[in-house]
This record gives structure tokens, C-alpha cells and sequence, in this order.
């Protein structure tokens, strides 16, 4: 376990740094009480997020140009509409709704688990997300990011091999020289895969008090840590 | 002069935010110390610099293919080092010259000036650094960077017009939202032409007590400030 080498932390941001899904739910009940609605805002949360992976995948496999997320975001938005009962939602309203991922909470320990990190390591999103949103969210949410790569910047989605290279690459390290910081299992297998050091932060509810995937590592990552404030200790911060 | 429309900043850096020339003598004078040396170091940074815009017309025009600009720095070293006896130099203290551009020190109204834009404004670079030379320099000197973007994230040096318009759209902004800070009139004549707001900072000396250029704004751009502190004044920060 080589990290003593490690110069720059990579971050999946949805899910690792920031609680979407209560997120969305708060939003969508204040729209609910705004709007005189009845939406059910956690089946519509997880039905959001759930057309995320094959709204990439199509990018990811060319079956269309590239869209970056807000874009995807969007048009998933306008297939749920009708099924949730928002169609009386004005476009201005639906752009607000759509912009609910640029406003996501941060899980309570982020802000000071990457404020200590950042004083030792170089720290960057390396998110699905767009640098707009990233940005909007960051200065929001107070998230110290020394650079804003993912995604756009690459032109690929995770976990697309070229994305964590792109991203090492911009920040003028090997991929040794790079941890990636993840809740998912399957983007810490793809950064390892790209010679990356590997750190997986348990987030039991990030799916809600039934989620089964990614409760614990399923691989022997270089860390494992409980939260960020936790991973900063384990790094010697 | 539509100020109120503008909501992110985009900063010409080498001479608008940092003093190059300055930090490239101090720590040249320190390797003349060090290493017994009799470098003229402040006809060396000229010359360094002056090295600068032909290695970018080179990429811009087509002649050879992309390079960053830490590359650029170095083949341009390379050639000087013969001219001023540099050749004692091992390559890890070429390598370590050549990174004196990630350790440029801000203007002394540079950190208390973008600290107090930062609350109004989205803060980007939009610079023809490379990211890494970005995010070390912003770490060493604290410049609180909502975004590192510029010719690498956009694949183009300025004054291309692809450059303003890829960063504008990075930030998820038309280029009429964002605003150009320069001292450098020709950077602010391509940002007005892609639509840019334009504000022109006064940096008399960046190129020592004989500059000749910029010292006056060429055009009637919508602010003119004196440095940064009171770019933020004259925005309402």
C-alpha cells in the first residue's frame, strides 16, 4: 500500500460527497407544499437517479453524440413528468427542478473531511457530472476542490478507462500518483484498473434504508474508511 | 455597461494575477547563490517570456501538435540554457527551473481581491497554463479558484475564439454572463468580440520599470480597475 506517493485525491462527488436522494426529496416536498402537489418524491428520486447509468450508457457505447449530465438530467426529467403527474410544471419551473443536482447537500462529515485532506493533498472532483454543476454545487456547499475535472473535461463518462487517465493527466501525475475516492465498488475497480490507489467510503443510505449494493468494499481497496472525516485520519491528516 | 448580468470572472493569470517576472529573478538569483552561478536572471526571464507567445502561435497555427504549456516552458529553457551558461544544470534541476512558473507569487492585492469577488462572482482562470501549473500555483498562494480552465481544458491558446467560448460554456454561461479580466488589451478585444464583459487591470510593471505596453486600457472596456481590491469595489464586492 503505497500511499505515501499519493499527491492527488479523485472524487466521485453523487453519492460519495453528496446526499442526492435526501436532497431531492427536501426539494420536492417544498414543491409539493409551494404547488399544492401529491408527488411521491422518494419513488420519484430513486426513479431519477435510476435512469442515470443508461442515460450514460448511451453516450458511453456512441449511440448518440456527446450530452453532458444537466443535459441527460434534463431529458430524463421530462420523461418522468407525465408519469409523476408534473405536467403542470412550466419550463422556467422544470429548468429550477432540473438544476435540484447543482444544490445537493453535502453528507455531514464532507466539508471538514476534506478541508483537513486538502491541506496534504491535491483534491479534485472526478465526477459524471458537469463542470457547471460541480461548480454551482461547490460554491453552495463550501467543497474545497483545488480542480474541477470529471466527465466534461475528459469528454467521456466513467468508467470509461480514458476518464481517470484524462484526469490524472490534467493534473500532471501518474495514476499511481492518484487515489480515487468512491462509494461505489465498480469506480474504485476501474480506477485500479488504470493504476490508481483505490479508497472506498461506506455510504449505507445513500440509496435509503433498504440499499443493498456497495454496503461494505468487495475488494481489498488501499483504504476503507467510514466517512470522509474518518479517510482524513487514515491519510495522517 | 450591463455589470449586473455577469456572474462569473474570468481571469487572465500570468501578469493579471501573478507577477512572473518578479518570482522567475528572485528564485534565478537563489540558484546563482546556490550553485555559484553569474546568471543575468532578469534578462533571463525576459528572454523566457519573450519565448512565450511565438511557442503558443506554433500550436495555434497548426505548425506542430497540441502542448501543454509546462512543455512549452521547457523546450524554450532548453534553448536558453546554452545561451546563459545554464548547462551544469542536472535535469531534475532543469525540471525544478522549469516548475518555478507553478510557484509565481500573487500581486500583493491579488488574494484579499479575489477573496472578496469570490462572494458575488464565480471565479475561473481562463489562462494559457496548463491545469497542474494552475492548481500548484493556486495552492502555494492561495488563490481560491472556483474552476481551473483555460487553453488545456479547451484545447486552444487564447486568443482563439474557441477558448472564451468553451469556457463560458464549461461554466454552463452564455459569454455575455461572464466577464474577462486582463491586463492585457488584446486578451480583452477577443473576449469582446465572443461577447465577454471586459475589465482591464492596470499592472504597470509587470514587465519591469521600462514596460512600454498595456499600461493604459487601448479601448473603452467596461471597467478599469487598478488591481484587484479595486476590481472589487468597483463591482459593488
Amino acid at each position: 500500500m503505497s500511499i505515501e506517493t499519493t499527491k492527488a485525491l479523485t472524487f466521485d462527488v453523487f453519492g460519495t460527497v453528496v446526499d442526492w436522494r435526501s436532497s431531492i426529496i427536501r426539494e420536492g416536498n417544498r414543491l409539493n407544499r409551494e404547488k399544492a402537489l401529491n408527488v411521491d418524491w422518494v419513488e420519484f428520486a430513486d426513479a431519477w437517479r435510476g435512469m442515470y447509468q443508461p442515460s450514460l450508457a448511451r453516450v458511453r457505447d456512441g449511440e448518440r453524440p456527446w450530452a453532458n449530465l444537466d443535459q441527460l438530467h434534463r431529458e430524463s426529467l421530462e420523461e418522468l413528468i407525465p408519469r409523476f403527474g408534473l405536467d403542470s410544471l412550466t419550463p422556467t419551473e422544470r429548468e429550477n427542478l432540473n438544476r435540484v443536482w447543482h444544490r445537493l447537500d453535502p453528507w455531514p462529515d464532507t466539508v471538514d473531511g476534506l478541508t483537513r485532506l486538502k491541506i496534504k493533498f491535491i483534491l479534485a472532483t472526478h465526477s459524471n457530472g458537469n463542470v457547471a454543476l460541480m461548480v454551482n454545487m461547490a460554491r453552495r456547499a463550501r467543497l474545497p476542490w483545488d480542480a474541477i475535472l470529471g466527465a466534461e473535461t475528459a469528454r467521456c463518462y466513467k468508467p470509461l478507462r480514458r476518464s481517470y487517465l484524462k484526469t490524472a493527466e490534467f493534473l500532471g501525475l501518474s495514476p499511481q500518483e492518484c487515489m480515487m475516492v468512491a462509494a461505489h465498488n465498480k469506480d474504485l475497480v476501474a480506477a485500479r484498473e488504470c493504476g490508481f490507489r483505490t479508497a472506498f467510503v461506506r455510504r449505507p443510505t445513500e440509496y435509503g434504508p433498504n440499499q443493498t449494493e456497495d454496503l461494505e468494499p468487495s475488494s481489498e481497496w488501499d483504504v476503507v474508511a467510514d466517512n470522509l472525516v474518518d479517510l482524513a485520519a487514515k491519510l495522517g491528516c
